[in-house]
């Protein structure tokens, strides 16, 4: 959603004073790569039940060829066909929710709570990590609750939250993280490497990151230090907000939801 | 491949002076975003050999219902295994191309021109606008050559280019895109919209954009200008370069590959 273009001229920009990038174009760009962090995952779940397809069809041709009852043969065949649609099923069990996660962002609507929580739980799936390693918990005080901002601009915030909290389990290889889910307020909580509490009022300003330069060498390193700050802008513009904060050994990060537009 | 973190001190940084993040985190946050805008395709291309075999199981398991002899069961069940392991194969050649990309970064290796020509050829299918409307001409010089340096980062710089071109060419709807692989240089040459070829210069200032912003609004954005600066920051570092250039109606983006470390 960037701003238009005003002057109409040549497309071209400049970042205004302190160079720091439109919060909507963060936005766009922190998404994407939150996306992209997403592919080893997707790939490694497919192709278990893709091998399981393939063997199985494999096996019948052999199996085939040494049937020799008609009865027999009807019932192999059944029940091979069956277990390959079973197989299938789990395929597209797997692909399913990146789908509907692409297709709920692109739509921009209002979504329910339970929306959102179906979503994100399953999303976290093609997080290896998360999969793994970290107990999810999913909390939705009112299902049918309608949030706001619309998809287009809620699931990036939570996603950005997200692997914060994704980050910062790894960091320490922790293994709990709750979502909890109300009208007013979505609280992500992890209890991860968290950060230093005399840092909390610098984190949201752009270009200052906890996060360690040595985290993680074999993943992807992507900490600009403009996350939180964006996901803040983007939910002020909205008369929402975001905060962070620690409880004993947990983190907790907030998002404030504006009341609905109606 | 961020820098040490050499005070060994709490984890945290700052930008330095006027807050140009490092190429290197650049380099991992661009790319992980380019991973990004894969996923619609990846999802788009797996869907129609999915719903095949989908539909080979089913009509499977109904026609089974209705074939009397043991002779036609024989030859219509081993036709429609045969037919499923046929669109088993296409499911899999859609997904090879992303697992191999994946390896061949994460494996840091030097590549061959004719290795990194393949990659850009099938990870181009993954753009849809550039799988259904955009001729793609790939010529490698000398296929057998080590390119340096290895695929960790001359891959990412690739994408990067890449990406830009096929911004280009969606900008106008336009239809060619060359890539032209010697020993020591790489060229990704489109048709797309260009840039105002007295702005060239500023082109690879960290900030600096020619991107319209009303650009592809249904596409994601991402626009932090930092692509090519980053791009020629690392190759720099490796005491080659990038640069880009117009001719006519195409854009010519150059990587100037460094000779091999032996």
């Amino acid at each position: 959603m960037p701003k238009e273009n005003k002057n109409g001229k040549k497309p071209r920009w400049v970042h205004p004073m302190s160079q720091i990038p439109e919060p909507w174009i963060l936005l766009n760009y922190y998404f994407s790569s939150f996306k992209g962090k997403l592919l080893k995952g997707l790939i490694h779940n497919v192709n278990s039940p893709i091998q399981n397809i393939s063997f199985l069809i494999e096996f019948a041709l052999q199996d085939l060829k040494t049937i020799k009852t008609s009865d027999k043969l009807l019932e192999y065949c059944t029940a091979r066909f069956s277990t390959l649609k079973k197989q299938l099923v789990k395929l597209t069990e797997v692909l399913r929710p990146i789908e509907l996660f692409e297709r709920l962002v692109y739509e921009d609507r209002p979504l329910t709570a339970l929306e959102l929580s179906e979503t994100v739980r399953e999303l976290l799936l093609y997080d290896l990590y998360c999969k793994h390693h970290v107990k999810v918990n999913l909390d939705v005080a009112s299902k049918a609750s309608l949030l706001f901002p619309n998809s287009g601009t809620l699931i990036p915030v939570v996603c950005q939250l997200l692997d914060n909290a994704l980050t910062a389990l790894k960091t320490i290889k922790a293994d709990k993280l709750t979502i909890h889910i109300t009208e007013t307020e979505i609280h992500i909580i992890d209890n991860g490497c968290g950060f230093d509490i005399s840092n909390a009022a610098q984190l949201f300003e752009p270009w200052i990151s906890n996060w360690p330069l040595e985290l993680l060498p074999e993943e992807e390193q992507s900490h600009l230090g403009l996350g939180l700050y964006w996901t803040k802008k983007i939910m002020e513009a909205y008369n929402g907000s975001v905060a962070i904060s620690r409880n004993q050994d947990t983190t907790i990060s907030t998002i404030y939801l504006p009341r609905s537009e109606k």
